[in-house]
């Protein structure tokens, strides 16, 4: 009897934005309706709607309406039956749902529970605003009583940030002596980290919306503040833009879905932007528009940022950072991922659900066009750009669905037949690539396969020539014997490339942590393992990072 | 036991955007735990939620989350009790609650179910976005069915849109024979009219959303279009700037909180922009932020629109109309009416609920402003603009709650001294004013009090010389014996000023329909009147709405 009235609060609570976390579990026992065999205990209910956050959340949303992965709402899920649910989540999909069962990540007893969460509706979400922000927030080291200079000799510049995911840290790397110079706690599963302009901050976001800064000025490099800005995020940048150097940050939400302009020597919380709208192409009003990456642009005191669910890219104008001007590109839905051409003139993102590469010019604020991969589930991280022989200046990303790198030219004055066309579709080793990596200083492209169907091509990286990338795949390099490798980059000089090994202590890893391997980009030999660290993801090169060379 | 799973639908649908009204009546009946007392049945709830609608949505908005009147969700009216509740809604409150039942405005019975109302949670509203609003367009008359000159040999410029809020129509009054040539029905309760920048069309906006547009070239003008933009709106304007006459309308949404933009020919909808965000101070998420007013810009492609609940004014520039750049400003809560200084540079508007007048300078983009106006809301309509041979150019506002004038310096480079500031506070003969009128070729401004509390004020117009401001009122005028006298318009010469009765036939106004009384500017006598139009409210005469010209 008490279910309409808990109900009933968790709609005011959502339109009032006072709703905690702890109201969720009210729904699980109370459904007085439901086919008992789809009940779950409180206890049950919140322990699987924790599982779904950590690994179906990304692709579903937060309110299972549909985004990478379709809509999993109980009127879409309650059809398809038991059996056919468990075998999705055990199996996996041709269409890219990994099996989580199969890949011994979900457990049998999770993976029954999560069929069950399945028929029951989605736990609304609670608003995370300005107060509950400021009230997270913790100026750990406030900026007089840091360094006035660097307190080490080490050169800040090839200073590498790390990622260790499942650890819940970042570390901080000496890019010359390969020495871990600093770990420290950081926000849940950390999904990417920036840099400053000025090169003396590292920034990590949390997938639980806690964003924290390093400072690499101190001798142990270390959190200096923090702040959690959504319940959910993935993107953070800074402020490049010539004069705004290191003032200001800004956080994407996931949920709520939201932009969190923050003091960038600080992170003391500045503005808060909604990203609720409609769809760029239907119209429908759209719940959970999340932000997907941000970059700083160059050109302008400007963000870009990727509202996924609505296809839409916003360029925010920092100038007047409360009073912010946000231009609103209708582009495609689901962006993800993206980078800079090589001018900086062009920023490229995938669609990924689209299978497209939305462009936009942001000097001239102009969308200029989406273009087709001609492969699944287009994956960029921010891409690959040089000078190709033939095609003159292009960019190119590989894919999650397929075993191909697209490749699009980007000069419309030098070349203008190829402007922003796919010049070449080009064979890949293997499907279930993450990341494509070079630098300007690099004769080769770099590409991952972190979760190929095949093994062996998860630790294997695939190596292109530059001066002839219609050759296809110029060499492989086998980095290690168990996990997988994911995300490469670059040191400062550009004559090593670093990737990470994720190995997270489990049965598939072979019970290891996980590494880095340096490899001489020059020779493609593996230079040097930078061992014991458990599941590094993203790294980051100071130099390359503030720059954005890739 | 049915309540859960339908409190739950209401969740979902609202989160879909895909509820139906008729769901709202499934509340009503289905209060499990609700002292009986509280109890409606369907049918009096739907028909109280229409009351509320028509009545109270506007001050204390369809979520009943407080705007310019207080929060009225259960949790703050159950303390109040019954008594106290019934009171309030039958006699009204000291900080300007309108007694309704005092006023006969609601029965008896009306305020018993609207005191049980105030118990029960407000029914979510549904969404209505661009399937809804492009289902409901209707071309009535093609353009290249109209005609390609005017069919008449009237002076268009000097024709004037009339509201008849409760008949549901808008008539078209030709200024020079006072002849009422059409009457077209339009949505309900039409709040605002506004002219093409061509002075060729006529737009209206009902309080239920429909925009319709009337062709004045006709012979007899005809609505040639209309479409339903939200549910609840209140403002609409149209492209002004230069290249871009005729070319779109805009349509601010109450529920949905939401911008709507049309094709200025055909009201063919184009582009959607939700409202949802923050409130600029305390930065807490607003779920029903509603688009107060509207204006267009002259001097760039941009409308300005006054966000209430979120105290944001934002420019919309519609250079690239899909793809617009949006510059928000944070400015005050509970943004209402306002209008343009002379100069067309500064926009001018009331946040009514704080007392204050927001002024933003539309040529550097900047905020420059909160201006108290010493006095309880201002009620400017779009104010009135003169040049004070002390102050220079001012702007001013009467207010509702109080019985001063407040005027405001809007000359920064010839009177710095001045500028945005209240230069003098002038006593009026009431309370209740709800609009200020001059022209640029009168000698006056002119006051109406259509809601003081006195009954003879409410027909009686105050007359200020702008000469001699701070001497107070010049001449009174007693423009009728029964009804209201509201909202005053200057004909295209500048020489008659029309004031509206509103008569709606009730006993209130002495059984009489209203009519227009139009009076002979220079020596504020009454010229003529035109009878029997039905609570006539908002007039526009064509050229000086065009121009802004008050």
């Amino acid at each position: 009897m008490r279910g309409f009235l808990i109900a009933l609060m968790l709609v005011v609570a959502f339109m009032a934005g006072g709703m905690t976390c702890g109201t969720t579990q009210a729904i699980a026992g109370d459904h007085p309706e439901k086919d008992p065999a789809h009940v779950l205990t409180p206890e049950e209910f919140e322990a699987t709607r924790q599982v779904y956050f950590d690994r179906c959340a990304g692709c579903h949303g937060v309110l299972r309406k549909g985004a990478t992965g379709p809509n999993l709402t109980p009127e879409k899920m309650i059809p398809k039956g038991n059996k056919k649910l468990r075998d999705m989540l055990w199996y996996g999909t041709a269409k890219g749902m990994p099996g989580w069962g199969k890949m011994g990540v979900m457990t049998a007893e999770e993976t029954d529970l999560m069929v069950k969460y399945m028929y029951n509706e989605p736990p609304v979400p609670p608003q995370w605003d300005m107060t509950a922000i400021k009230d997270s927030w913790k100026l750990i080291i406030p900026p007089k009583k840091r360094p006035s200079k660097p307190e080490h000799n080490r050169d800040v510049d090839n200073f590498f940030g790390v990622v260790l995911r499942d650890a819940g840290q970042v570390c901080i790397i000496d890019g010359d002596t390969k020495e871990v110079i600093s770990t420290v706690d950081s926000g849940y599963a950390v999904h990417i980290l920036r840099m400053s302009a000025s090169g003396r901050y590292c920034y990590s976001i949390g997938r639980d919306g806690k964003a924290t800064m390093i400072d690499m000025w101190m001798k142990k490099p270390e959190t200096v503040a923090e702040v959690r800005c959504s319940l959910d995020a993935r993107s953070i940048d800074v402020s490049k833009f010539k004069g705004y150097e290191d003032k200001y940050a800004v956080v994407g939400g996931y949920w709520p879905p939201q932009i969190i302009v923050l003091d960038g020597n600080t992170l003391e919380p500045i503005k808060l932007v909604s990203t609720l709208s409609y769809t760029y192409d239907t119209e429908e009003f759209h719940p959970e528009p999340r932000v997907a990456s941000i970059v700083a642009s160059h050109t302008a005191p400007e963000w870009v940022l990727n509202i996924k669910e609505t296809g839409q890219i916003w360029l925010y104008d920092y100038s007047d950072v409360s009073n912010p001007s946000i231009k609103m590109f209708e582009a495609e839905r689901f962006l993800h991922d993206g980078g800079w051409d090589a001018s900086k003139r062009y920023f490229l993102v995938a669609a990924n659900a689209r299978n497209k590469i939305s462009i936009i010019d942001v000097v001239d604020r102009k969308f200029i066009a989406n273009v087709d991969t001609k492969g699944t589930k287009p994956h960029p991280g921010r891409g690959a750009n040089w000078v190709d022989p033939e095609f003159g200046p292009v960019w190119a990303t590989g894919h999650i669905g397929d075993d191909v790198i697209s490749i699009i030219g980007t000069d419309p004055e030098g070349h203008p037949e190829n402007a922003f066309k796919m010049v070449a579709k080009v064979q890949a080793l293997s499907s279930g690539n993450l990341f494509i990596k070079t630098h300007p200083k690099s004769k080769w492209v770099w590409v991952d396969h972190p979760v190929s169907k095949k093994e062996k091509n998860r630790t294997t990286l695939g190596v292109f020539d530059k001066a002839n990338i219609k050759a296809g795949i110029f060499k492989t390099v086998k980095v290690a014997d168990y996990g997988k490798a994911v995300h490469m980059e670059y040191n400062k000089a550009g004559d090593e490339i670093w990737v990470s090994i994720w190995g997270n202590l489990g049965d598939a890893d072979k019970g290891k942590a996980g590494e880095i391997v340096v490899i001489d980009d020059a020779t493609m030999k593996i230079k040097t393992r930078i061992p014991n660290l458990l599941t590094p993801t993203g790294k980051f090169n100071v130099y390359n990072t503030v720059r954005d060379l890739y």
